[in-house]
């Protein structure tokens, strides 16, 4: 199992008889224990090690689950005969051990902790296990974890209007991966509104004319993507909710994070000519063209003016909290 | 340094004399390396592994900085000596090595390595390395951190318009960090032309009783985010580029992700009576009700319908890549 990649779905039978699988536990951590033996010493210290670590477990948020090649009835009897309290899981041919790489090289389980996060993602293993203080080392990692998960999410968190680009080049499947990403957003009634038409090479030369003064900045990006959509394509409810342009941003969003994920600058402009870049990508007329993201690798500070040089190293500017969130009662003051 | 959470900006003198930052190696991986004393035996060796493998480091967007106690014109001479060419800097009082719990019990550097990702996050430690075999095994957890991140963001991935909503009471905190996640999303000219307000308690009751029938589920929700926004509040650009909605829609992607990293519920709708909303909580006429987004825990699907627990279990639908996604071009069939 590759270390931060989202482990596959699984299915095994518990010492109950029932089934489990991963998606039984959406929204938890889940650490998955593997042990070669049931009612031996170790395996025995160990399982007991997380029983009394139980409840700290839980108020984590995670499921601890066990996993030996015993056959459920011996899982059962092990349960019974040690008083333990988590999910043991049966895993009698070793497939699930093996496609973690929990197996000894002689045959057998090898001793083997697996941390998987809310999203499915493996974040952390510890292989060959020392029984020894082990529970008490999961439990602190898993803390460091859940309370890193209740803090703003990184990408969030470190996204900017970044304006040094490099003009090295993107490649295709880089793009197409931050427009899989936009598409994965939600939408009214899925009806996923949003278009978009990737500017590279003479297009992009055609786009990049269509840029004010101001926008001086994108002019080495390697690619543009223009994001269009139009009112008909989305729902259309009273009080003026035309979801398209909503929609639009859901996607967007997406996009900027993946692009940030993957080291790379994704900055949305309003500051371009919209029929020069319509005629450009043949975009129709009717369709609104919300907005450019001009994407690529992070430059240097070189070719930015003073002012958006500052901006870049600045800190970032938002309204204090009050003035766009309120407690059971819409109580802004605006300024028009 | 806790795992998974941002390390802080730090500012090293480095051994060419000049100062070195996180913040230079924005957008790549940075492996930061604490060795003991410069030109003793494991050091050496050790720099000599990581110099042997600095262009697989660098094709995977990875710097490797090596930090020491020793000053910069010691480091200076181990450079030229070994013929090194990594980045070396120097913490004399141990300072950094101390914020990295990378110290010996009786003083001095900890031989110690920690890989931080492109969003300054600590991903992986090693502590008390062995020097053998270590310069690779860091290679290849970077090449899986490398590969995920290339990869559709798992939070991005995971998220779906789930149904099945538990009662459980949210905290106040929890609440506020989802706004506050929103609260950092772009926005044109920096407007932030989102308002929210939170239902909950009696307010909820009245913005339950303005949903429909077909929202049934949303009634075990301890909460519910109201998203307003106006027009005005927000750029007004030829093309009918109304930015308010789309700001709008940027910001609660922000929301619906952070939600789903702290394992809750966002699920944004669309079906509710915008008037009743509006009074209940307050919110002028003269604002669009964009969405409510309805909030909560992980519950069963017992209180879920037939086709409800059918969607909830099933696949994702999406309309293939090449319906919204055109290279240099806009070609789309629509139907309207």
């Amino acid at each position: 199992m590759r270390l931060f990649h989202r482990v596959p779905e699984f299915e095994l039978p518990s010492y109950k008889g029932e089934t489990v699988r991963l998606r039984d536990y959406l929204g938890q951590y889940v650490v998955l224990y593997f042990y070669p033996k049931a009612n031996t010493p170790g395996c025995t210290r160990e399982a007991q090690d997380f029983t009394a670590k139980l409840e700290e477990f839980a108020g984590l948020e995670a499921a601890v689950l066990g996993v030996s090649p015993d056959k459920p009835e011996a899982q059962a009897k092990f349960v019974e005969a040690q008083e333990l309290r988590i999910e043991m899981l049966s895993d009698p041919e070793l497939q699930m051990a093996r496609e973690f790489g929990a197996v000894k090289e002689g045959g057998g389980a090898l001793r083997s902790t697996f941390l998987i996060d809310r999203a499915g993602v493996l974040r952390w293993r510890w292989k060959d296990v020392e029984v020894e203080g082990h529970a008490e080392e999961v439990l602190q990692v898993l803390k460091d974890l859940y309370e890193a998960d209740r803090a703003i999410n990184p990408l969030i968190q470190i996204r900017r209007a970044w304006r040094a680009l490099s003009p090295d080049p993107l490649l295709k499947e880089e793009i197409t991966k931050l427009i899989e990403a936009a598409h994965l957003a939600p939408s009214c009634f899925n009806n996923q509104p949003w278009r978009f038409v990737v500017a590279t090479g003479e297009k992009l030369e055609a786009v990049k004319e269509a840029l004010p003064g101001g926008n001086y900045w994108a002019k080495p990006a390697p690619a543009i993507i223009a994001v269009a959509s139009q009112r008909d394509l989305d729902c259309k409810l009273s009080d003026n909710r035309d979801y398209f342009l909503f929609g639009c941003g859901l996607g967007v969003e997406n996009l900027v994070l993946q692009a940030t994920q993957m080291g790379l600058i994704a900055h949305p402009i309003a500051g371009y000519n919209p029929p020069k870049v319509k005629e450009a990508l043949g975009i129709p007329e009717d369709y609104t063209l919300i907005t450019l993201v001009v994407i690529g690798r992070h430059g240097d500070l070189s070719g930015l003016n003073e002012k958006h040089r500052e901006i870049e190293l600045g800190p970032r500017a938002r309204r204090p909290l009050e003035e766009i969130l309120g407690w059971g009662q819409f109580a802004f003051k605006e300024e028009r």
